[in-house]
């Protein structure tokens, strides 16, 4: 398997640089990436701009054809799952029934990029996501093509606004609070990857690029550094690079 | 109709004093209120929290009764609705089969408080939540008590984290991005509640006291002073006094 996952939050040219450099690795030697932005609308502009970005042309990154879906993805030999809203990817991918395809797909070695929602559907569910549950999805079920969840987007500790020239503490639970609400539920580790991180993963080992904290069901949590290695079940370990 | 709703981050003093001095006089006159806490575990903890905090004792604060949940509420004459996760609350109102009930009783003039996910769980759907899908109810429709939606823990902006003594910016997405996202699929309007703000709402008309965002289904949004007085499509006037 070759997978690559981003938390999102590309929002400086230092991470739009590191986006298109690993994007255009992982991507190697493929000529047919279906793109899959039906976590939004608006799905030309996005095959537009993502074209600009890694210099492919309409033939090489082809957005997908909603009538035709199933067979356009089993024809091609990459696959990127874009951002958005999670609810709305989820229940698109049901409604086209394209979730078996598209982890055949990259069981057999078809190269994923997710970022942000397209992160989150690559785990067992989408259960956690940030986004707001805009419509209610058959199911929470997803790609499942890595064995733990992730959370993009993740920040540490509590967060402060700006109004009006002052900052204001926010009160609102934080996202360790959150997962470990879904681990009251829930026996799955959870990722969470901060903004601009990355984590490649090959059927039985990831390694990240950039920042993340791993928190694991029975309550404990544990930053792992950039070049961390690790299991299915987030054990892990330094690298050694 | 007798609604007081707020959008919780109650985390300083001056804040406590006013959540304590508003639900005190909502519920004058209220001989046995039941207190609902199922957006969380923890139920007599929270209970008894709220007895110390408001000075009431068991038998005018009343811990739900699951086994006998319908008939309680219908013998009460004041509902407590607390926060914690809205999937988690929506799935165990349906759950426990206890809508109509508290809908009835509500619109029956008996006197209703709901914070954070209680606020969320007063208007038509539950899909302005924040918190996270940890599992999947059967639907996302609600109370209704309430003819618009509501953001609890609203802020307006980007924010920023905190790690090791520097700020970081968060570039995922603002509150008013979710909610343009909701507008795409839903034309009922969304209040962005800043934390410590309240609404009380009487059936026609509603009072701001805080600060509050309407955000209307044409994309429009304005905001909402201290007193500000709104209709159920969040047409409104700021107040006279």
């Amino acid at each position: 398997m070759r997978v690559l996952l981003g938390s999102g939050g590309i929002g400086t040219e230092e991470r739009t640089a590191l986006f298109r450099s690993l994007l255009i690795g992982h991507y190697e030697g493929c000529e047919r990436i279906v793109f899959i932005p039906l976590a939004t609308g608006n799905h030309e502009d996005r095959a537009t701009r993502m074209r600009e970005l890694l210099g492919l042309d309409e033939s090489r990154l082809v957005l997908i054809d909603q009538t035709n879906a199933e067979t356009q993805i089993s024809a091609s030999d990459g696959i990127y799952m874009g951002g958005g809203n999670s609810f709305l990817l989820v229940h698109e991918l049901h409604r086209l029934a394209i979730v078996d395809v598209i982890k055949e797909a990259v069981l057999g070695g078809v190269p994923y990029v997710g970022v942000s929602a397209g992160s989150n559907v690559a785990c067992p569910t989408m259960m956690t996501t940030n986004d707001m549950p805009i419509l209610l999805p058959e199911t929470f079920d997803s790609l499942g093509i890595v064995p733990f969840q992730i959370n993009p987007h993740y920040y540490p500790g509590k967060i402060t606004f700006n109004h009006q020239g002052a900052a204001h503490s926010h009160y609102g639970e934080s996202r360790a609070q959150r997962i470990s609400e879904y681990h009251v539920l829930h026996d799955i580790p959870v990722l969470g990857m901060w903004e601009g991180s990355y984590i490649t993963w090959d059927g039985q080992e990831g390694r990240l690029i950039g920042n993340a904290v791993a928190f694991y069901p029975d309550g404990r949590s544990v930053d792992l550094m950039d070049g961390a290695v690790f299991d299915g079940s987030l054990s892990h370990r330094q690298s050694s690079a």
